[in-house]
């Protein structure tokens, strides 16, 4: 499964894409970082950020686009320009027929972490780990793009591997899923250890 | 001069047209307001505003668009649907080359009741007189997506013959536009005159 992960921005958008299957190595297929010019007007920015969506769209054609989920309790001075470039991503991909999933910064740190509440540094050394890279992604944007991308191909598997253990066992379904969920977190630990 | 007014939302996203020549009667073209159902995911609702708009600006043509400015200290729930919301509208226009123009609120009502905080039944009773209609619009969105258009029809138009003024006097650039500029007011209240 291909994902490609967005991290938005009206200034530097980040833009990651990586291949993973379920215990199989994670794999960096593209990363960038999408940048417009403050001075421009909005709707030639936001332009420019469709453009080069579509063009990491086309040259990838992922399976998903995961979008970092948005919250108004944000540095108020940049949430606008953020909801602005998620939306534009958004978008671009249902355009496509792409599925689209959100997903919070603190999921997106607890999935690539295993804290909720990691900083920067230590989101962008997990990648570098799970991506076997040579250095880190900068700037962040990219890193946080990246981990976007793991996130929802880690969670987007745990998910179905949940409906599938609930479609099989309609008798017993509560108990089943609970167990089919447990182990992700270990599974988590596995993956990060291939690289 | 044909313009149109977007009030952009999720649920809710007035889009309202108007045709406008300075000293003329303003014209209403077309007015609707466009809705996504709030269970409906983020990806689908965004793609159904966007055909939407699309649709509107395939059938009408306008020289411009105008949209809401939306600033972060609105109401925080509904705040990120309208930057979302925004965001596709603004990108549908430049697509396809149409003069994106911003407005905030207060300068809409402003425009077309002459007080920045007049209220939403001024608002509606003054785009009824403007446009010689029969009865406002509803619900409020499509009234504010209308007042948006004649804002920029009138704001437009005043920043031209201000640039125009400016052009013919280059040794006395500012007693010249200084003039130039204070027919606005007077002019809103005979352009209001015709309905």
């Amino acid at each position: 499964m291909r994902v490609l992960g967005v991290d938005p921005g009206l200034t530097r958008c980040g833009v990651g894409v990586v291949d993973g299957t379920p215990g199989r190595r994670l794999t960096l297929v593209r990363v960038e970082v999408l940048r417009t010019a403050p001075d421009l007007d909005l709707a030639h920015r936001l332009l420019a950020l469709e453009e080069g969506i579509e063009a990491a769209l086309d040259a990838t054609r992922p399976d998903a686009v995961a979008v970092e989920r948005v919250f108004a309790q944000h540095n108020v001075r940049t949430v606008m320009g953020t909801a602005q470039a998620g939306a534009i991503a958004i978008a671009a991909a249902a355009r496509r027929g792409i599925p689209v999933a959100l997903h919070t910064p603190s999921e997106v740190k607890a999935a690539v972490t295993g804290s909720g509440r990691a900083d920067k540094a230590q989101v962008g050394a997990m990648v570098t780990r799970l991506l076997a890279l040579d250095e880190a992604p900068r700037p962040a944007d990219a890193a946080d793009a990246l981990a976007l991308a793991i996130c929802h191909l880690w969670r987007g598997d745990a998910s179905a591997r949940l409906a599938a253990a609930a479609a099989a066992a309609p008798q017993s379904r509560i108990p089943r899923a609970t167990r089919a969920a447990r182990p992700a977190p270990g599974r988590r630990v596995a993956i990060g250890g291939t690289s």
